[in-house]
């Protein structure tokens, strides 16, 4: 059984999921959506179409998931319980205090339509938050602890790019090693924001900028950075090209617990990503969820579900037996 | 509601078993099942009852969960398809090349007689599979690696008790710093069962025993110690007891993998346990599965199940809404 896959938007999120189904022979990429004029828009699979995303739903018997891959900001919040009419639905929606809200619309759209909608797939949420739960469960007392990094935030790049004098920036978001380092030996520490990351910039100024007023601007910036250490580091557009136009991102989730009938032993599971492309990793996780919405569909469940609800099993391509056989 | 557990078997899984129990108020113990005279067995729970294994069935209506607690060599196969007559059933069976034969007895018992079964339950196989499953869904393209340890070998250490001369010894089985760091690089290495992991052994020897002799028959024991770099140390039954007398484990899963139209981004996913106690570790992950069992039964599913037809939110106590506001 093969799954017929359709993207909507594509931008880095769209062309991973492109890259991601070539590499899985049990699906197939039919057509992206995009608000592009379609001529403009060219894609690197022969076989698929492009179409306007106002005709995606003509296309409700041709493909058996569509993958959406907006922005969570404003796209996903309309676009998922739209969809959800026409298709089995998956998305990436990381606005973590606005889940419920979005797990209720979908699941409305869905169960009204008999189709399966799979939210906030990638890897936080997605395999941070399935690392949280699995590690709870076993270790019910015990302390969490999430670490990302090395890696570059869009958000915070783009916070740095709004102020006046910078032509381009990068941000690194770095975990501190001697905060990790704490976490592993099982001390249980209390870490505040600036103990847990430090926060690196690459800035490219506008000819004749002040360096000093931006980086304080930086530097003091609320919420993103003020209560950070927080470094600067002036650079030329071709180094920023050269060196630092690659999305990279990763990081730890942990959990301390202890057992035994006083409590007298300690264990740490520990899970960690290091990733070369933040937004082709991603788009690896929504392709092995599509399988799972395809199959779910099939069985003919319905509704909005998350990573939490679905088995393991049915993200892989094996059989039942093969899995036993082979990863067990 | 409570989920009402009994335990068959009462050494050292056992045991762990009912300590992890009183870390999630949702379980109750209420029976250990023993071969020996229950007279002679003194459990921690003041009230749960200690009885023969033959009357187990007599339990049939006020147990919702039976917990498995004994070897994978003999005991396991013939009781997890003879209680899943009577009760859910959990077990931690690791035997892998049996895993299929297993699963096929105990799939018909439990499916017989309406009941869930679950088994191979604990960390490897268990939460390692897991993640063996998870990270080849989300990177199809890539390579293995499993490490254990440092941790104490139980067969191990038995096969150098059996050795003439040998009063006590004990195992660890350590993981090669380089070649994990070489797995972490994303170099792909090849590693031979001597560059994964050393061995090392603490032995106490009989009165008079040839120290040199029973070395050498260690290092050359074949599939044991053969293929290994192993030292061993002499020391006395003392030392033994003070440095030694734990059960530490551990381990690493890592798989690397690219991504990419052209396969040009790499990622790793690495997954780690460090455990002072391995049999507690165990019984926890037991006693979430048995929530998970507990649930499915009462959902009306019945058969064999593993870890990765589970999906993980029937492990948590919490309800969907708390899983997605406060995990995911």
């Amino acid at each position: 059984m093969s799954t017929r896959i359709g993207i909507l938007g594509y931008g880095n999120l769209g062309r991973g999921v492109e890259c991601a189904i070539k590499q899985n022979n049990d699906m197939e990429l039919v057509a992206v959506f995009t608000r592009r004029d379609p001529s403009t828009v060219s894609i690197l699979t022969e076989t698929a179409t492009v179409c306007k995303v106002e005709e995606a739903a003509d296309w409700k018997d041709k493909i058996d998931v569509m993958i959406l891959c907006g922005g969570s900001a404003t796209d996903l919040p309309e676009q998922t319980p739209e969809f959800a009419q026409y298709f089995n639905v998956i998305d990436s929606f990381d606005t973590h205090a606005r889940i419920p809200e979005h797990f209720a619309n979908v699941d409305k759209a869905a169960k009204e339509n008999g189709t399966v909608g799979i939210i906030s797939v990638g890897w936080d949420p997605g395999m941070f938050s399935l690392n949280r739960l699995y590690a709870n469960a076993i270790l019910p007392e015990g302390n969490d602890y999430t670490f990302w990094g090395k890696g570059v935030s869009q958000g915070h790049s783009d916070a740095i790019r709004r102020i006046e004098g910078v032509k381009n920036a990068k941000q690194y978001t770095i975990p501190v090693d001697s905060a990790l380092d704490a976490v592993r030996e099982g001390t249980n520490p209390e870490l505040t924001t600036r103990q847990k990351h430090t926060r690196e910039c690459f800035v490219v100024l506008e000819d004749g900028a002040d360096a000093a007023k931006v980086e304080e601007e930086i530097k003091t910036m609320p919420n993103y950075f003020a209560d950070y250490d927080t470094t600067v580091h002036f650079i030329s557009e071709e180094e920023l090209m050269a060196e630092h136009s690659g999305i990279p991102h990763g990081g730890f989730v942990l959990r301390s617990g202890v057992t035994g009938w006083d409590k007298e032993n300690k264990h740490l599971i520990e899970y960690s990503l290091k990733l070369d492309s933040n937004p082709e990793f991603t788009s690896s996780v929504l392709v092995a969820y599509a399988r799972a919405a395809h199959r779910l569909s099939n069985e003919g469940q319905s509704g909005c579900k998350t990573v939490f609800d679905i088995a393991p099993a049915y993200l892989s391509a094996k059989s039942g037996e093969e899995l036993r056989k082979e990863m067990l």
